[in-house]
């Protein structure tokens, strides 16, 4: 494909129009761009290039021009146009989960199993926000010392839950600090000064969603069924950039100076880690940032196997429009 | 002991503040009330039961006549005075770090190994915060299962940083959502809206002092140095309660149904966790609140020895003053 039609739906999401903004910073060199919202709403614009765009209503009439093509309008969407897209000779990068865990339908991460959209068909699944970022640091970890198993605790932000749930943090926080409560609507609880221990919906186990996105994506795209993950995943009054808490085991004992080598020299990983230095990451600081940032390496206590690690990245752009992009970029 | 003179030192702290109030509401039958300031700062006043009561800057002088002695004002005061007091005649109840790991000093939860206070010294460490919730929490399936191995990652609040904290999360969140940043005073970065994975010092293994106390004080506290605990410990933008994401490992098998009995059962334990009511502790409920909420328990996925919870208590509460308050009512 040369200067591909690239369209995008859900165009006015927090997904889909950081998907534009990341097309035109790094230059990717499509043909037509189309806009489309998922809904029958009005139309709207947005900027491209400093150039306002139109957005109109999704309509699969508008799409007969084969292209690639990046759904950001959820699941419920995906679900039902995906195949249908892909079907008219589009190549669609779907960022819901609708179809991350179907067998046909590769799961990929750049840095990690690019080889997976080798020879698949034209349906492609960009992964779950949190297990991206994980994934990014384990990956490089798992080819020398072979990972085993991952428990992981998540400090999740609130875009991750949408644009809708980004404001409610804001004005919760205003509110509660002149002493006053205001009710939760994007989210299940008050999150401003608190924290919600539920992403996504429970299962008949106990786990949410969001852990079983965890548990099950990182074994496809790491294309090792016997890792055995445990995720707790939980919101936190944080705006922008998930972080994580993981503790890593592997079948060989680890070696902290080659662990460090491993990370810097590791695509799409910055190592930000140096307690002398009081240095490692914080989501305040990987806003808009394209790396994930790995840092609090520890070794042990008790297993030469154990490593403990802190991975922080933006949700909104490794965690989704950014991988996105970077798959389609894979595929030109 | 009956209706001992109780001397608090650091009584306008965080910590100490609370060891007043808590003493009130639980009715401690004290004979004499002396508040001490660690410092030399000029004279206070605080409210005790509604009536104002002075506190004057700590002076052994003031403490021939024995009993029982609070002491809330940092390491550094405990390490040079605690064993003088303590030689008085006066049990001590120090809320710092300074002899929690001494063999001769017990560190005692009550509801876990009030045992430990019986034929010990008149010296009796209060545990950390982070440590006191999840033994809570682990001691009574510990008993059962025994535990071989944690796995903890914390959410903990700013309280714990003490009242300077506390404050600069309101101001610097109020600056914050106006566009402006505040420079970080208490804390050694912007917390607001951010997460910091550091509390306490780094050593030379990259491990925090916090995380170094959950690691030792757990052990100490079950009374089991086989446990291998790993911990990573962060600070959230919180007001008050610590949350903990815990995954523990047994020796034996679990079962949900026997592990909820268990922990309904358990003494300062609530279950809080129902998936289907959309239940589960946050630290926006638990704020003075005697007990230690638990709830998203989870089996597995891979291993039925493990079990992921969910710990949330008040740090301030059961993490601090109504410990200490509670070890000095087993000493009566």
């Amino acid at each position: 494909m040369k200067n591909p039609t690239v369209s995008i739906v859900g165009a006015t999401g927090l997904v889909g129009s950081e998907i534009v903004k990341i097309l035109s910073l790094r230059k990717f060199p499509f043909g037509r761009l189309l806009l489309f919202s998922s809904g029958r709403k009005a139309e709207r614009e947005v900027a491209v290039s400093g150039q306002a765009m139109p957005v109109v209503p999704f309509a699969i009439d508008a799409l007969r021009e084969p292209g690639i093509c990046f759904l950001a309008a959820g699941g419920d969407f995906s679900r039902r146009w995906a195949r249908e897209i892909a079907a008219l000779g589009h190549t669609v990068i779907d960022n819901s989960s609708a179809f991350r865990m179907a067998e046909d339908v590769p799961l990929v991460v750049p840095e990690v199993n690019r080889g997976d959209l080798v020879g698949r068909g034209r349906l492609v699944a960009n992964p779950n926000c949190s297990t991206i970022q994980m994934v990014v640091a384990l990956a490089p970890l798992h080819r020398v010392y072979q990972l085993k198993r991952v428990i992981v605790s998540t400090y999740q932000s609130v875009s991750g839950a949408g644009l809708e749930a980004a404001g409610e943090l804001a004005t919760q926080s205003a509110a509660y600090l002149e002493g006053r409560d205001l009710p939760a609507r994007a989210l299940p609880h008050r999150i401003a000064f608190n924290l919600i221990p539920r992403i996504d919906v429970f299962d008949c186990e106990g786990w949410t969603g969001e852990e079983r996105k965890l548990m099950n994506e990182t074994r496809k795209i790491l294309g090792d069924p016997s890792i055995d993950v445990v995720a707790t995943a939980v919101r936190v009054p944080v705006f922008r950039c998930h972080s994580e808490s993981v503790y890593a085991e592997f079948g060989r004992e680890l070696d902290l100076g080659e662990v460090r080598g491993i990370l810097r020299a590791a695509p799409g990983v910055v190592l930000a880690d140096d307690p002398e230095k009081d240095l490692y990451p914080m989501p305040a600081g990987c806003v808009a940032k394209e790396a994930t940032f790995v840092g609090r390496l520890r070794i042990g206590p008790a297993s030469r196997r154990g490593l403990s690690m802190w991975i922080v990245s933006d949700n909104v752009w490794k965690g989704a429009a950014l991988n996105a992009v970077q798959i389609a970029e894979e595929l030109l």
